[in-house]
């Protein structure tokens, strides 16, 4: 086991009945009353959540900033800050899902921070978000675990271009956590949640024998239990049980424990943040189209996990060879079982130059050497793509 | 899924290369330089820990305090809150296992009590440490959980009694857990530990179906691993992968992840805890004493969980009431493959009159309707402890 540091302060409220908290929670971090509720698409009017918030917020002065897309912009995003500046704002509330509550990360961010924030998500030495704003989120949609941790992705689209970015000091404060929205959901979102879900629990489990034999098992717990509930909730999303489990699932892939200590490879979303970043592609969707082309690839590194997660989360048997081979086919079926298709020409009508475009911009970026052995290469990203047509 | 809150704002650094991080840490919470250290009989010595502890804290005023037992004695304790008090200590810091550790949180609770502190620990009304020390562990024995949770049991062996405290503010502000102390313990110790989470594992699992489907594959993750290392562990202490993986399961056993949302029992815990206070037997081989017991008598109503630890963490095969009596066996085989024994006349030559005493103890705290469906009342106490002996 390799050394780690795990910290995770975020306050979780999981369940229906927490709204009524939500005045004292922010009481106890806002320095005055001013706050920022940021949203996206304008769901939560439709499924009573912005309601059941503002019901909530009576003594604070709240500005409403809604708008904020999927895969949030940087230019949408920088508008809020604004807004926070000129406003005083001492809280921010996210009320939506991945992408809300990822761009709220960047506005706490960015509010004080002075120069061009792109800066920070460039990466440039030295450049970070020193001091933040607090803030909380109302989870709208179970998916990219976002309510968990202090980490966000944010686009640009006039540069084609997904960063990420992250801190110590961009959890939320708390995040409501109320799995009844799952009912008000289209299809489509709930298995893009599940599959974001899944995804991001393979990429920290999916990679060489390692010995972290609890973590190892904690990973198959979570993709056990979105495979048993998948199809299911996705015909019946108002059931509560299964939307409970498929919230909790979502948080605990990306809330910080599945890595503690382990090898991780991360390759499958580097290259699908670009296929978003090109096309639109839902996010989910594009870690549906890489997994199994990335898994086929770099099949002799990961051939012994792949075998482990085949005997222990799809119950296959038979010589290692042939389950791990099976074991990449039935996640692409369980994909397939939700609706996702697994190829970019079921998506997109393109000129098929996406291999060498993506390759370009790994080359670009100095993106020489990824996943959990350093193995994926400009050149083998190309061919991951290719195969993925 | 019952609703829930989770918060745990401990920060775990895991590993045998984080001792140069303590003089920070301690300085991010401390208000001036004294702070005192905390252990217990003094295998902090013998191992090592001390020297690298004390070599990290220059510039700070330490004042030791020693000698913390085993199931840690109220009158014991209260000599550290005199030193705090009488020399304005601003941080405590436990080097030990779980007693010191939950020592140490009674300590940083009782510093600024008005009053007897054991009013707290007597659940007298409206009687809570409110305001308490900041404290930080460094582990010395993986078993109780303590580093990661904001619980303690403390003892009063005057009165035969040991109680439960616990509060939001009784988290460490950090936690070290280096799993190379592992090679330096006995294997008395660390078959106690091994034990200890999986009980806590137990309790937190072993109650009635209730569709917590992610829950109950994280304690199942637990209970495989544990099993898995088991004798291994005590076979080969100084394998640091397997002494890792014992630290990291004994953590997860009580940082308050499995209980999210779930029914939970405790019965095991309550009535082992009076074996302790009345024959002074390690806690965590009280557990196996009455656990196997518990889950006999309660049969029917634990029988469908009963089945599907068999059937899932054992691997049983057969039909249902068979793989659920066979599991109850396997538990216990698992506590003999640790030479833990499992019957009280292994532990003590008494007059045999502990299940009488127990129910007494029980009736007289108004201890009537215990576990996950209050159905463990005196009478069924007396029973279990009766089959134990």
């Amino acid at each position: 086991m390799n050394d780690f540091e795990y910290h995770n302060p975020t306050k979780i409220l999981f369940g229906s009945n927490h709204y009524t908290k939500l005045h004292d929670l922010i009481s106890n971090v806002a320095t005055n009353e001013k706050i920022l509720l940021t949203y996206g698409g304008g769901s939560i009017f439709k499924n009573g959540v912005h309601k059941k918030v503002i019901d909530q917020l009576a003594g604070f002065n709240v500005i409403e900033f809604g708008g904020i897309e999927p895969n949030p912009q940087f230019s949408t995003l920088m508008q809020a800050v604004e807004i926070c500046r000129s406003e005083n704002i001492s809280f921010v509330l996210a009320v939506g899902g991945g992408s809300v509550i990822d761009g709220t990360k960047f506005i706490v961010g960015a509010v004080a921070y002075e120069g061009d924030p792109w800066e920070v998500l460039e990466r440039k030495p030295g450049k970070t978000f020193e001091e933040t704003l607090p803030f909380g989120a109302v989870l709208t949609l179970p998916a990219t675990g976002s309510e968990a941790n202090s980490g966000a992705v944010i686009s640009r689209s006039e540069l084609k271009t997904k960063r990420t970015m992250g801190g110590p000091n961009l959890f939320p404060q708390f995040s409501l956590c109320d799995p009844s929205v799952v009912a008000s959901l289209p299809k489509r979102q709930i298995a893009n949640g599940l599959v974001d879900a899944f995804v991001h629990t393979l990429e920290q489990y999916l990679t060489y024998p390692s010995g972290n034999l609890l973590q190892e098992r904690q990973a198959e717990a979570i993709l056990s239990t979105l495979i048993e509930i998948g199809p299911k909730v996705i015909q019946d999303p108002a059931n509560y049980e299964l939307a409970s489990n498929l919230m909790w699932c979502a948080t605990h892939a990306l809330n910080g424990n599945l890595r503690c200590g382990v090898p991780t490879d991360w390759a499958t979303h580097m290259i699908g943040h670009e296929l978003t970043a090109l096309h639109n592609i839902d996010h989910a969707r594009t870690l549906a189209i890489i997994g199994p082309r990335l898994f086929e690839a770099l099949f002799e590194q990961k051939k012994e996990k792949l075998e482990q997660y085949g005997r222990r989360v799809w119950g296959l048997t038979g010589d290692s060879e042939s389950v791990s081979k099976q074991a990449i086919q039935k996640t692409e079926e369980f994909y397939h079982s939700l609706e996702i298709p697994t190829k970019i020409s079921e998506y997109v009508d393109s000129e098929r130059n996406e291999p060498t475009i993506i390759r370009e911009i790994f080359e670009s970026r100095g993106w020489f050497k990824l996943g959990e052995r350093q193995s994926v290469t400009p050149e083998l990203v190309e061919k991951i793509v290719a195969a993925a047509l």
